[in-house]
């Protein structure tokens, strides 16, 4: 486990606003709280240690059969029993890319290979590992060049994390699609889509063969009863977690185009989230300033995959919070 | 992960009393509920990816160094992160017990070996586990008996799970006598200690070197915000969970003698759980005639590890309760 993840928000006494996490923190959340409050007596019991009324649930919202679905101690819990499901073996990760691929592929004994387009992703591989939306990128690999890929390397498991893929208008494969691959698995993140990391929910999607040999590696209880409640409550609530895909990419270009302005290199997304790259400077010093002087919070991107120092990440808030942080950013070249 | 744990609660339309788990649970919690209730807003927020200030309120109430304690998503997380860690060993493990050390042991390549008393554990052994006080006996290994097998396997590593050790009169290994051991980790299970398996929160302790090397099988956030949350709460008011244990002891003392004089063989215990053999029939016939007939929940032990089908566990209930029980038994033994 690596330390500098994003949303450190804790190590820090005051944060007006938080662009360090990727999770859109505007819902409305009180109809969640309160079914929560109403929950909390549930902490008494065990959850049952396979998380079933969920898992049907969830199936049951994307027209998929629960065994084709796996619930999980937030997404990233799936990455490390994958990793371990496939120990030993040879992985290629699309990179740069969160961190937790690779180091669960080491924990469990897997050869590692970076590659960055799909035309690079050698026959021979077992696993194949792609953030789809990437992060910190946040593009999407298109659809059609993504299936064209599984289908020509049919002995090849392609680990496909769509934690970001509510966040994009871009086409990308959905959990039906993906049940129909005999060689693909979908990791979906609730943290993500209902903006709870605070609870651990996440859910593997794959085959029911991949499936039951992903759950072979499942630990009892390992899913605790109130994400289980906040679960249920949210597939059945789903409607109120619409984004407003459209005004957050106008909002995501209207950035990228400010950001190059002050001379900072920002990579093409296809989501709220936004990649920059400093044109000097260390962007540890950049957060370190940001956050004392100004109270904004970015994410320092040093410790992805695949990059360096000089790289943050930010995820796009409101305009006019989107407007502090450009402000603070001239004073930072100013100085 | 196998099926049939206790507290199968959610199984069941009507359960008057839970004789199943072994979860004590009748602490009033209203006050934990309450800081809960307040803490909720926080499921918004990613937790720290690794529970620090969780560990280090912990390590200051057992009067150890934080680097020498790790918090888990429960104690189950622990069991198999310790497999993990000493993946492909020589294992020894206590039996009858908890099925989940052997589960675990099993999906990281151990070699299993199965004893009955200390005086059995082989020298070749690289890993030794004891659930102490046992689940599902109940009983203790007395404590001197305990240090000199330590003692003299110096190239072991005993893992004792302490889940149980709030519960006994009998001296058990404390945390601070554990880290100074450089050959024992320790389990201890906050679900069990303050009644709130709902939330998943467990912990190990261990000297230095011995935690560093588990904790590099370590996954960030796996533990829960609202675990976080309670963990922190319960330490400190510690105070208000103390047990009656003479009074339990009592309690399961006369529960021992009424089911003997029904017929039921009950192992000698030293807490409030009772293993129970059934002259004749099965457990799991017997906990569907309770269940269905009387509402009352009892543990069908057959999945134990090295148990069989006639056998069933309960935790002690209030003296009232109990005798619902021994009524019902009477009753399944005039049919």
């Amino acid at each position: 486990m690596i330390n500098g993840h994003g949303d450190d928000i804790y190590d820090y006494a005051e944060i007006k606003v938080n662009f360090s996490s990727n999770v859109y923190a505007r819902f409305p959340q009180e109809g969640l709280l309160h079914h929560l409050t109403q929950s909390l007596p549930s902490v008494t019991n065990y959850p049952e240690p396979k998380p079933r009324q969920l898992e049907q649930a969830l199936a049951h919202y994307w027209g998929i059969s629960s065994d084709a679905l796996l619930a999980t101690n937030g997404a990233t819990q799936a990455i490390y029993q994958i990793a371990q499901t496939f120990k030993d073996s040879y992985s290629a990760i699309w990179m740069p890319t969160f961190s937790e691929y690779e180091d669960a592929c080491r924990m469990n004994g897997h050869t590692v290979y970076g590659f960055r387009a799909l035309a690079d992703v050698p026959d021979s591989v077992q696993v194949v590992w792609i953030c789809n939306p990437n992060n910190p990128i946040g593009c999407v690999v298109p659809k059609e060049d993504l299936e064209k890929c599984i289908l020509s390397h049919p002995h090849t498991i392609f680990i496909i994390d769509g934690s970001y893929a509510g966040f994009t208008q871009k086409a990308t494969l959905s959990p039906m699609e993906v049940v129909a691959f005999p060689n693909v698995v979908l990791l979906r993140s609730m943290t993500k889509d209902y903006a709870i990391p605070g609870l651990r929910l996440g859910y593997i999607v794959a085959s029911t063969p991949l499936i039951e040999k992903i759950a072979s590696f499942s630990l009892p209880w390992s899913v605790n009863q109130l994400a289980i409640e906040a679960g249920l409550y949210l597939v059945a609530h789903a409607e109120d977690y619409r984004l407003d895909l459209g005004g957050m990419r106008r909002e995501a270009e209207r950035m990228s185009c400010a950001l190059s302005d002050l001379g900072i290199e920002v990579f093409p997304s296809d989501s709220h989230i936004l990649l920059c790259r400093m044109p000097q400077g260390q962007a540890c010093d950049l957060k370190h300033y940001l956050a004392s002087v100004h109270q904004l919070l970015i994410r320092d991107a040093a410790n992805f995959k695949g990059l360096d120092a000089s790289y943050f990440r930010i995820a796009v808030q409101s305009p006019q919070e989107d407007d502090m942080l450009l402000n603070a950013l001239s004073e930072w070249n100013r100085r």
